[in-house]
């Protein structure tokens, strides 16, 4: 008998059909013995349909009136929630994020999770209830309804089985699972058995848009073990886990891309100390982060230095960039927006030596030119131009996934 | 400089669009230098549209949880009415009942006010701001979300402006006062200036739907000075006010029909003691409200027995009756629903007489037979035939109002 927090997505919530098919999910856990936790997101199209209403009032709608606004989506879905448990027999009660209540800080539109009290929660499970929380959702100490962002949902799933010391969390979702690459892009990229939080977060915050990063943190922080499954069918999905879970540390866990990012190059900037701290200052001043810094040798007292931004900033780095290459006296500054970072990504990299070697060689074969590089422990990532994206990501998947031995799915 | 609750309901926030009329009243009554403390109902259609989804999923749907989903109607407004009024420039937060809070019983769909914290709603207002808070909705002392029935946001308003001590409470609503009848019935309906509490409940509980009773009741407890009025207009409305304020107390003040009753008939009952304690506690077991008893005079040891109840009750009432009538040996049970209840109402009844009689006569001077009369200190009610309903309002309201002369808004 085990302590289950499963999390309903929107598209899982997105009918009164769906959310019976939900329910059934959840009463069959319960019957065979486990304590369960719902947490639900408001049904598909809720939010945006909030989102749009507040837009019309006021262009950058007030953020705790936004919070005020978009939880009311999770609160309907909830109480629809219980009432067809209810309907099945089952005992349910819907709780909103400051009922848990769920505490987080002042940061409307994006808190942070402070604390969570059990109390109320393990009362209802003892007498044999199952609590359906409002995800994305909390409150402040003050009493002030906050959400927790894009994809919270999962964050309050992953922070509630935390505070519930829960077996595991299960997230109910679209996908079934995580996989080595995207499946539209690698028609044989494979389904994960397991996976790191490292590696989920490397994955995640390029590109694959599985979970919230913020979630995998999470479960990463407090030892949550989370399992990413289809609500539309009973396959296994895969598993984020404890690095010390996984046994084969393989050199490449997967490979992502990512075209969110735009890159500046500043023509034959003078080549004196302090040129680069200037003009890193200044963006760093706007809070706009900077990835992927190239700068070419010196010639005849002269360089040229590139970067990436994320294409959200792009427009305000522009404008800064072009007031600070006037001032150091350089030529001009070029933007370039058909750019891709093609990743891999691997706990096993650690060790496993010339997987950049072989990464650079498999661009090469294609005759994909390498326009800036960067690395973690965990990764490696190339800028390259986005023509070439699918065929980079397809490339690097048949060399170091299709064509290594790890364990997927199935393959035991 | 005053302190004024002002209540918008569900058509007065239907749209965007009515919202910022509604916002754009409030925002000039601040900028005169009152304090305003602002309470919204759901936009019009919300509510009923969160019914019939509850009732897809459950066709009882469990009170709790109707309660949780019904709520986020006014939450939803109160957002909205927020955002509209910044935009203008206006300070405002928006309050859900948990918030501020309105703490009530635990009879979900129909709580009752217990208290009301004004702590919060002060610190607001002394900073400027203009609370914008969610009718309709409360929550006990455990935390539980709950409703107060339809039309509950009027009470809001008004146990609010009690808790406040506010100088008065206006209720914007789709209609522009009360009137003197149905000016849907009678084209010479007049608008009244004021109306005693006492009034507007004998009206309220008759069939005028404009304030929901309750509000009405918790006006007159706390001596809550109430402005019914039209947000589509600038024009003044009706006051609700305490006798004491009503200068002339003129006989009729209202001429009021309900069609919602049905009378039965229990014929040849034996003319003996404790019979008709039978009859009535049999309904009254039943929870079911008997009204205008008449019993015939009694022939050969039998009399006939009529009274009316509510059309809801009807069926049930039917079924308890016939059982009832075998056993006391009743001949039988007849039920006529073509009835309606005519009604006339005015404080100054008191003192006036021949109010009844002057009433009898106008029925039999349309050749209006009389079924049943009930009376309060300050009401005289006919049943009549139901087809007689209009004619009998125009001509009560051209004998008792019509030809009298009462202080109507204009008048002076």
């Amino acid at each position: 008998m085990a302590l289950i927090v499963q999390k309903f997505g929107g598209t899982s919530v997105g009918s009164l059909e769906r959310i019976e098919n939900a329910a059934r999910r959840v009463a069959q856990a319960k019957k065979r013995g486990h304590d369960i936790v719902v947490v639900s997101s408001a049904m598909a199209g809720t939010t945006d349909r909030l989102i749009s209403l507040a837009k019309e009032v006021q262009p950058f709608p007030n953020p705790r009136e936004l919070d005020m606004l978009l939880a009311t989506g999770e609160q309907q879905a909830i109480a629809l929630f219980a009432m067809t448990l209810q309907r099945m027999g089952v005992k349910a009660v819907s709780l909103c994020g400051w009922q848990v209540p769920v505490i987080t800080d002042d940061v409307h539109t994006k808190a942070r999770i402070k604390e969570i009290h059990t109390r109320k929660l393990k009362e209802l499970l003892s007498k044999g209830y199952i609590p359906i929380v409002a995800g994305f959702q909390g409150v402040t100490k003050e009493g002030e309804i906050t959400t927790l962002g894009r994809g919270g949902s999962d964050t309050s799933a992953v922070a509630l089985a935390a505070a519930l010391k829960a077996d595991f969390c299960e997230i109910y979702t679209d996908v079934d699972g995580i996989y080595t690459a995207d499946p539209r892009i690698v028609p044989n990229a494979r389904k994960l058995e397991k996976i790191a939080y490292e590696e989920m977060l490397e994955l995640a915050s390029l590109g694959a848009k599985v979970m919230q990063i913020r979630s995998v943190e999470f479960g990463s922080k407090y030892g949550v073990r989370i399992h990413v499954r289809s609500s539309f069918s009973e396959e296994e999905g895969s598993w984020i886990v404890p690095e010390e879970e996984i046994m084969e540390k393989i050199a490449v866990r997967g490979i992502t891309s990512t075209d969110k990012e735009v890159q500046f190059t500043i023509v034959k900037v003078p080549d004196k100390p302090g040129i680069a701290a200037k003009i890193f200052k200044a963006l760093g001043d706007a809070h706009i982060a900077v990835d992927m810094i190239v700068q070419t040798v010196s010639v005849n007292g002269y360089t040229d230095m590139s970067f990436t931004v994320s294409e959200n900033d792009a427009p305000l780095a522009k404008e800064i960039l072009e007031k600070v290459a006037k001032e150091i006296g350089a030529e001009k500054v070029l933007m370039d927006p058909d750019v891709s970072k093609v990743s891999v990504v691997g706990l096993g990299m650690r060790s496993a030596y010339g997987v950049a070697g072989k990464m650079f060689d498999v661009l090469a074969k294609h005759n994909i030119n390498i326009k800036a590089i960067s690395t973690s422990e965990i990764r490696i990532s190339c800028l390259i131009a986005r023509k070439y994206t699918e065929l980079a990501v397809r490339a690097l998947h048949e060399a170091f996934i299709e064509n290594d031995k790890v364990n997927f799915v199935g393959d035991k």
